[in-house]
């Protein structure tokens, strides 16, 4: 059992994503680490630094291994990184000359948390296309309605409903484009050995980079960006600016839901042990809650670029412990958006 | 599986805590709670609001009793927390006119908290006093050595090592007495009612507080402390000095640790993949991490103190996501810097 | 002209608090340094360490002294600190070989500090005292008025004014108890000298702290508290709880004053450009808006705790950068708060 | 005086920016403000909204007003805003039915501040080139010098001084990029009117929109974005992005001059009140603070994002306190950083 909400056997029922989390999986990050070992040795292979047929004996042996996350964990508690247990096991079930050489921890790991990144960036993209499409649709069924613009929490004059609409809806629209330009910023290889200077790799260095970019469909870089994490921490930025959209949708929400304004009728809504018959806003609290989280946790993110010489394990360890909460976070905001948006039963008045 | 560094299958090999992990299990907060709802029923039997008999029946049923976490996981996504669903299945192995009635959500959630806490901190307190005792050791052994005192990066003058450890052990016995107030401040009883009135109870609400509190050995209060939540922030910000104070001894260590620094020797520290003799110290890195990460989430639990009316959805959530979270990483800390003042075999030199 | 709220032109009229300005004026920052210089020189003279006449005099040269502080910005582009710019001016108007030497400049800058704080400290008293006198007068006034109790933002169950009125008081109560403490943490004097290990004061040590600490009133410490933060950390952290607390009273305020709710009744409040009958409500507003910014700024002085060696040029700095803004946006929050409660000309309903 | 450490007496000597402070100067805040509303009476004239001659000499008499501050400062007391007590004040020395009238203090505030990033966004972008070019000159000059890479605060391998300035200038390079985008995401008119609607315009709305953005030079928009905040916060993370990774820099090179490491030569560097032979790297610590400072700020921005209704009272102010500060802090940053570089006489060892 775990404390984190997200799969906390009974909170993970208000906070949890299982799509995300199967992006998230430690098998899934598992995975992404043996495909860049693979990918590695192949290349090594090509470029003449492994021997050929050890090279795709061992790439074949690292797809198909199967590892006792009991080694990682070992691994992790004495090295801080999962990665010198994990080689060292590879290197028992494939040709050790031709498994990691001239590879680092970062190489690893990072390259996996791009792999993982992409999955994470398309499930996004998805439910941002699917929620603006409910929100064309609420402007389309109640557009035209009535309701009172309020400013400063106090009514204002009165406006159509389109208008609010409009402003839950436009974020999505700007979020769609921006994530193309996030996923360019971080869907890039790692590679830099020991010190992230190639040295290891000699004059092969430029074909390596490129084999494994183009096997692991990433974008290939002349530099290691391990120890340069503004990309990272643009994207996780990023997230927080998309549930801060939602957040704002969600406190309007709860806001047009109170007796008394009555803006909005919502079918479902949570119940009350005290009081039975109360009709709770639920899905549009937990939208602003989730966005105050990542306002927060996008702190860190941005203490972690702050990431000294060739590699930080301070900084980098801070990232690893909210980066895939903010993805978490950020998804379950989205589904609960697309949930909430779909229940709305009349917003305004004719 | 699990994103959570806590108990992440090879993560937690760095991150991971079993005791504090075992506090804050979701079957440990079920057995808090159900320990609420039997208090409750007795408390409202003895004070004449429940039929004794009734009281008595439903308190034992309600302390055996095995809930499915299915059953509280389909409850808190229709209603944003357990309670209705649990006390719904309760009144189903229990005389139901005996059962929770006149308490409220909150009570019940934030009474199991409060039980959490007093846990938490009696382990906490465990491990400050185990620390302290380390650190006077250290400044036993090695207090008569000489190092270099350092302001601003720069050497500044020779000092004894005693003053090095001073500045990581004060902080640790001033945490000790803070700690009590701290305790003071939050095992407090949680009982309002619908509202957080206690109107439910009519004249017997100081009867049924006093008797739930005496039951769980918490004080008792004049009013519902629900909607206040400074003191909850206050343990919360507490938690973050521990780690604070923790992350300078380890900000420190990794500079004593530098090579052409030389300050102190450690056994055991952390491989590498791709230079298998470097000792890096993991330890005192992570005690640096944790700090930050604390000192990042102590925001949200000040953000979640702006908790309107007489329940915030929003802002009471926001603590579920976050306080564990810290606590866990306070153990964590707490344990790390215990196992690395132990593997301290030289500071500084004769 | 500035670009702080604190002091801008026109934002001040929203923002500004003429008192805590005058506790943490730059004039009242250096008065204070030169209170710590003349202690110093005094104490000093009556250990040994200077020449008895040469001390007196000089101490009465810096209490008199008149500073440039062209000469102390000149310091600080130069060596991060003003005080060793000061400590040379100082030399040229005292004699030279009763001033300063012995201490340095954290033992300058942070006992100002202090003094600073304690006379914050007295301010935030008077206020929390003030406001806590017209909560109980909103609650004789309209305690027995009926109000609809709100959970998750929806109507729970009619309950009386007292109720909010408590959630309002009581934390303020717990704030003037808890002050009390807070201002036992810091008030204390730093001193420690060149490594903080009061070595060239030898066996006077303790008898030049104490001289200094009862000049100017604060407590001795047996060691130099400079590289341990979490003192001043705790005490931002209580100022940050206390404006969580009046942002809980702010958000309340703005949700009861809304058309269709209509639980208060405010006299003032702001008028709009474009809707000049339109009353809004300005000061709750600005409660929350505090109460935010505190519960961010909180995290800065906790990364502050994680203060390397014997002085960290970047954790000290950060908390100049940060410290002041807490105290202004509590004063004001305090000033606001106190404005708003007479402002209430009603709340709920007979 | 002032407690900011932008403009305070002497702490400015640190942290001061000059051209920054001149480019958010309040005169020129509200020189942008009577931009607007003189572009926008023009708009109206032109549009027929507003009688042509009145429009034109309204226009002519809001260039040339000379407004007293403390007009404005009441204003914002009871207001909230200073956009009422301006307007209230231009309608007596302009004729009044050819004053703002259809836009409200949202349009004027906004624009303005949108007016400021773009002269911000200038500087920020000439200080950019010019410390890539520094950074350009580093690697010329001593990027065939060979120093220690260093992984997880250890020695590891041997590498090229090219490999670690690259990591300070290759981030520089791809934020002059991303600034190129983060300007037109927020270089757009904002004008709304009362509910931000538009309505008072009618169908001249877009003549009059696209008048006002072309006369100011910024992008027209065919909805007010005043509610939809993620521009504005997404431009504070870029900020937050480029002090991180000046912070890099500043924290790689406190390590490289630390004694025993000696790993760079910087002329310049401060004093000390107790040791006046010790030179602090003052610039590269203080890069760090900046860092951590916008780091935490970077939270408030993304808080603000959840914006309520038509316009929040709350989180736009909260914007106020925070959106200037991470400006002069970038700057500052920025000019260090220039400054620094060019004060390293060496890096590694040939």
């Amino acid at each position: 059992m775990t404390t984190s909400v997200f799969e906390h056997p009974w909170l993970k029922g208000l906070f949890g994503d299982a799509q995300m989390a199967a992006v998230l999986a430690p098998e899934r990050q598992l995975a992404h680490m043996l495909a860049f070992e693979a990918a590695w040795s192949r290349a090594c292979g090509a470029a003449g630094l492994f021997d050929a047929d050890d090279a795709a004996q061992a790439a074949e042996a690292i797809e198909n291994a199967t590892i006792d996350p009991a080694i990682l964990e070992r691994g992790m508690a004495s090295d801080g990184v999962p990665v010198p247990a994990l080689v060292q096991h590879l290197k028992t079930i494939a040709p050790a000359n031709a498994v990691h050489k001239g590879a680092t921890s970062q190489d690893v790991v990072d390259t996996a948390l791009v792999l993982s990144l992409r999955e994470a960036s398309i499930l996004i993209s998805d439910r941002l296309e699917e929620l603006e499409r409910h929100l064309r649709d609420l402007e389309v069924r109640f557009g035209d309605n009535n309701m009172m613009g309020r400013t400063r929490m106090q009514a204002a004059t009165t406006m159509a409903v389109r208008e609010r609409v409009l402003e839950w809806r436009l974020p999505i629209a700007d979020h769609l484009i921006t994530l193309n330009q996030k996923r360019r910023d971080v869907e890039k290889v790692q590679i830099g050995g020991a010190s992230g200077d190639r040295k290891a790799l000699g004059d092969k260095a430029a074909a390596v980079v490129d084999h494994v970019a183009k096997e692991l469909d990433l974008a290939a870089t002349d530099k290691a960006w391990h120890a340069m994490r503004h990309g990272i921490a643009g994207y996780a930025s990023f997230l927080s600016l998309i549930t801060g959209t939602l957040g704002k949708m969600g406190l309007d929400v709860t806001l047009m839901a109170q007796q008394g304004i009555d803006e909005i009728a919502l079918s479902g809504g949570g119940g009350s042990s005290a009081m039975p018959h109360k009709q709770n806003p639920i899905s549009a609290e937990l939208l602003v809650t989730l966005a105050r989280f990542n306002a927060v946790q996008v702190s860190a993110m941005h203490h972690a670029v702050i990431h000294e010489q060739e590699r930080s394990g301070t900084a980098w360890t801070l990232e690893w412990m909210v980066l895939p909460q903010m993805l978490m976070t950020t998804a379950r905001a989205l589904s609960v958006a697309i949930d909430m948006t779909q229940k709305i039963d009349r917003i305004g008045t004719r």
